[in-house]
């Protein structure tokens, strides 16, 4: 079964959930052209979240998206902490900040029963999560309004697991892909395969649909994709310069430079592998670091350096999330962009 | 154009030169099949290597490739290969080796003006390159006699920089790959990206024709690779199991187990990274690891505990080279792989 069927929408073409760089406005655009948009909720407050919720409901009919991140949220390692402030500790003397001043804590929530609560109002007809699946009484919930749950697999193991607790389909997320890699059953990155590589093993190894994401970025991607048996493609870095998008402008402007032709897997913005292309602090620390706290800890004390020097019009400390192929980036409203993903 | 056109075959596949588990036998099949058969001569002596030219030139009136390593070969550092014969004293002690009885030295030579004489004799239709290029007196060598020039690129810039050089096709060679990354601009592994982004990026950036290598695994994935602009496909993984590799016994049964699923990079086995399965060694002093010293120099070292482990029927030290995607490994005449992986 094609994704357009599973979903009941017109083109093959999901817009991957970006937290960080777009609100419902994205989705929306995405949804209403006739693929799915997506509303990434992990940095979401409940009271924000009912607003975009509600304006979705208003702006589209459409099916659309949202998206929750399910990790489990570490307990406090005062030990790591510090160790964390002692690498960044010549950052705050050269930005003048009070390392005292800099609250701790998380900024990235996992999907609660809050939350699903909220969502029941709405009935999203899909729900996808990053890092597995919540409980099974969460997604139950989830499910009793008929939602579509998703999920990303990293490895064909993965994909089997999501398969067995209940996902509908999975997303194929090879390591070409920007943002956080969805990786759940292991911490080795040796683990992390190519989209090439990935999705037919995964489309071999389930019978639940297989979408897949991670290095397409135009109309041939998408068509190779379907030549290797995927129901339909999840795409994020090409929506970046879209203007629906909240990309920064900095962002764009690395986006659009030779920068991204080289990103790298960095645990230092959240704690978690994620990808983007290398900002200050990747290149002195390397990007992949024992430094950082645990998921999503690392954040916080990031915050003010990014400021400071984003006030001084740095990415030195940025998010500067990008897969491994921005080439279809372009500055082109999302309905358009969409419609020529799947322009087949 | 294709590289049907461009080496005057029937089908868009090469089959990839793969050092240490193929000889002539396999390229002669490949190419008797309409395919493009090629022969790895990184690990072979003059005397070897003009009795395998002679055989194809006996068995196949079909286009065929050589292939070379053009490293140049490192200053031996007796402080290097001290340390790498103390990381391996745990093992020489286990299998009862003397460590002075192990020899130094190479086993991989990259191409020469010997090796141009001998081959100008049997003016090869095609020859490929794998670490970027020899010298422009060498490749004019080369090109004397009508032979296309092919390299591997794993990143846009290396593709540029080949095509500035003088390749006449240039290898998209993505991560996914078994063997040797051909990586030789940098020696950054964050460098080191996916087909499925890779391959769209370097058919933009040059003129020549561009060859997808990495992932590809069967006829949906040939198909794939030329829907993202590829002029043709090199596999070499799928080709293992056919009766006309030399693969060992023990590669063999590892590829036909859930071994292949969980492939890494290593530079233990020669000194330069690598994909393969995991073995011991891999596992226990890390796929990635400061030990060893530089290209081609560490194999000598493994030599004994490769031979000793295998004697017992382990492949602790052995080299199990594989690409991410070993699903399409069948046990089968190389002719109908070849004609299989075509069948669009």
């Amino acid at each position: 079964m094609n994704i357009q069927e599973l979903f009941g929408i017109a083109l093959p073409i999901i817009q991957a959930p970006m937290a960080g760089v777009q609100t419902s406005a994205l989705a929306i655009a995405v949804s209403n052209a006739g693929g799915l948009g997506s509303l990434p909720c992990a940095m979401l407050t409940a009271d924000v979240l009912r607003a975009e919720l509600e304006a979705i409901a208003a702006q589209t009919r459409q099916p659309y998206n949202v998206n929750f991140f399910c990790h489990t949220p570490p307990e406090p390692d005062p030990e790591r902490e510090t160790r964390w402030r002692a690498a960044l500790a010549p950052y705050y003397a050269e930005f003048g900040i009070d390392p005292a001043s800099v609250p701790t804590g998380g900024g990235r929530s996992p999907f609660s029963a809050e939350l699903a609560d909220l969502l029941q109002a709405f009935r999203p007809p899909v729900v996808s999560f990053h890092f597995g699946l919540p409980s099974p009484e969460l997604l139950r919930r989830v499910k009793s309004w008929g939602a579509k749950v998703l999920s990303s697999a990293t490895t064909v193991a993965e994909a089997r697991w999501l398969e067995a607790n209940g996902a509908d389909a999975v997303i194929a997320q090879g390591l070409e892909a920007g943002g956080h890699r969805g990786i759940f059953l292991s911490d080795d990155l040796t683990t992390q395969i190519g989209t090439m590589a990935l999705l037919p093993q995964v489309v071999r190894a389930v019978r639940i649909p297989v979408i897949a994401a991670g290095g397409i970025a135009d109309a041939p991607g998408v068509k190779a994709a379907l030549a290797l048996g995927a129901a339909g493609v999840q795409v994020g870095t090409s929506y970046l310069l879209c203007p629906e998008a909240t990309t920064t402008a900095l962002h764009r402007a690395a986006l659009k430079s030779g920068r991204a032709e080289h990103t790298a897997l960095t645990n230092l913005i959240t704690g978690r592998p994620a990808r983007g292309m290398l900002n200050r602090l990747m290149k002195e620390l390397g990007p992949l670091s024992a430094a950082p706290p645990a998921f999503p800890l690392a954040t916080a004390a990031l915050a003010p350096l990014k400021a400071g020097a984003e006030q001084r019009g740095r990415d030195d400390f940025s998010t500067l999330w990008s897969g491994q192929n921005a080439s279809g980036c372009r500055e082109l409203p999302a309905a358009e962009l969409t419609r020529a993903l799947a322009a087949l």
